[in-house]
């Protein structure tokens, strides 16, 4: 298959790619003055506003599915970033949609958020920050598109995530870090429970669901990909030192939560149908530590 | 009170602002390079994508309450107008309301549209219109603003509107050329119903609703401003030549129904608390002709 792929070059897109390459041709959507390289045998097309030819490229290169990970995220925004953001999470999204109007492109996968759901127990809609909220509004922009066209649109909903490549300054890599360093980690007192997926797993959530829709399987429009196991970041933070076989110096309560913690991630999500998470945490820590290792 | 106004220079906003501009000291917020004339008395704030400096204007100004009217109306989109319309339909709003955290704001008044429910009989949102679409996505945006800061928000749902000073090539703008001309009006076949108000009435419902949030009503986060009575195409061009006392050279069905053209307009949006339309349709056209032809 023709596979147009947006966010390609960022940690998750990274490892999707090269997953799907060895069997279909990727197509990596990337903007202007983009610095990454781009893998062998993977097409790229750069998209500077201009959505007739974008709409032109996929037709001509018979894009039949577009996987849509691109985004701007921002866990507590800065007023300038605002912009930027909506022109990332909502703008080049919708731009993509109208691109493939009257094309072959019969699904696209978009990726949501856990935290478009802020009470953990509620179905409906509630930011937990500006960033989820850009989500939730593509999401409504892409309405109009299934209901004027002929074409899916899933959005997978993720949580935390880990694995090599991930250059954010996120959890593992700074746990990571602190092992080498030696230095105090000031956490917060971390009673607040994650739901913490290995790359490898998130990936292969992916390519499960691009086969659901290519099987015509009738599909609701979100799911999430959960981890096997949820655990507190404390306990988290056990099993890493556990995995490592390092103490790691934390200390607890260092700093407060923050605003709109959330304490409880969303218990209502509906998991992707026939998939599931293969690597339990310890394993994937495991993973992570080995792969990062080769580095 | 201090008010902050946007699309203060646009028909509805024009009404609005010479209404509220003799008891409260109005500021409009306009884009860089606007045309348009300013009011004796009104004062302005350039906008030009410095939100911070917006925040220390509403501060310093102690604006306490807001008029969110800026739209870009686009009944059918191009895919070159998307990205101007998602700057103005989502992010501007998005910008005012990070503008106003953490000053005197109270409230702010959004404007939406009948057509984010294109089925007339479902609650839900379902778009008519990518633009119908833009307008549900700020409200996603609002949402995280009034879940982080003691701010309402409140969105007035509108349908068709005409009166004097719409310069917008619609319905009654186009019936009274065509009675000065004569020419020929090639129209659909005209059994749609609509819900048609005269701009007075709306800026009645907007004012009211200030009143209401001043009061601190227990308010729900939509309302919809509705007619006295809805009528269908054939019967408002009818009720219009009895009015003018004109015949209109219309030839129903000279061209077809436009693409997801609304049948019955939606039926189950909830009325603005303690108000009504005072118009009639024949009242408003009687207005509308008596406005237009003093200039």
């Amino acid at each position: 298959m023709n596979l147009l792929i947006t966010g390609g070059t960022g940690f998750i897109g990274k490892h999707l790619v090269k997953e799907l390459s060895s069997n279909h041709q990727l197509h990596l959507l990337v903007r202007p003055n983009t610095g990454s390289t781009i893998p062998k045998g993977v097409k790229t097309i750069v998209f500077d506003d201009n959505i007739a030819e974008l709409h032109q490229y996929i037709l001509e290169n018979e894009i039949e599915g577009v996987f849509h990970l691109a985004t701007l995220f921002v866990a507590q925004h800065q007023a300038e970033q605002i912009k930027n953001m909506l022109l990332s999470n909502i703008y080049l999204g919708t731009a993509i949609l109208e691109a493939t109007q009257h094309t072959a492109v019969k699904w696209v996968i978009n990726t949501g958020t856990y935290w478009q759901h802020f009470h953990s127990e509620d179905e409906i809609y509630c930011p937990t920050s500006l960033y989820a909220a850009s989500k939730q509004a593509f999401i409504d922009m892409a309405a109009y598109y299934t209901q004027v066209d002929d074409i899916k649109f899933v959005t997978l909903k993720l949580s935390d995530s880990f694995g090599d490549g991930d250059t954010r300054p996120k959890l593992f890599t700074v746990l990571k870090e602190a092992i080498v360093s030696g230095k105090q980690l000031q956490m917060s007192p971390g009673e607040q429970v994650l739901d913490i997926l290995h790359v490898k797993d998130i990936v292969s959530g992916f390519v499960h669901l691009m086969k659901l829709l290519n099987e015509n399987k009738a599909l609701g429009s979100d799911y999430i990909l959960a981890a096997k196991q949820r655990f507190t970041l404390r306990e988290v933070v056990a099993i890493f030192e556990k995995v490592s076989g390092k103490k790691i110096n934390v200390v607890w309560g260092g700093r407060p939560y923050r605003d709109r913690e959330i304490m409880q991630p969303w218990n209502k999500g509906i998991m992707l149908p026939e998939w599931e998470a293969k690597l339990s945490l310890e394993e994937g820590i495991n993973l992570y530590l080995s792969k990062t290792e080769q580095r």
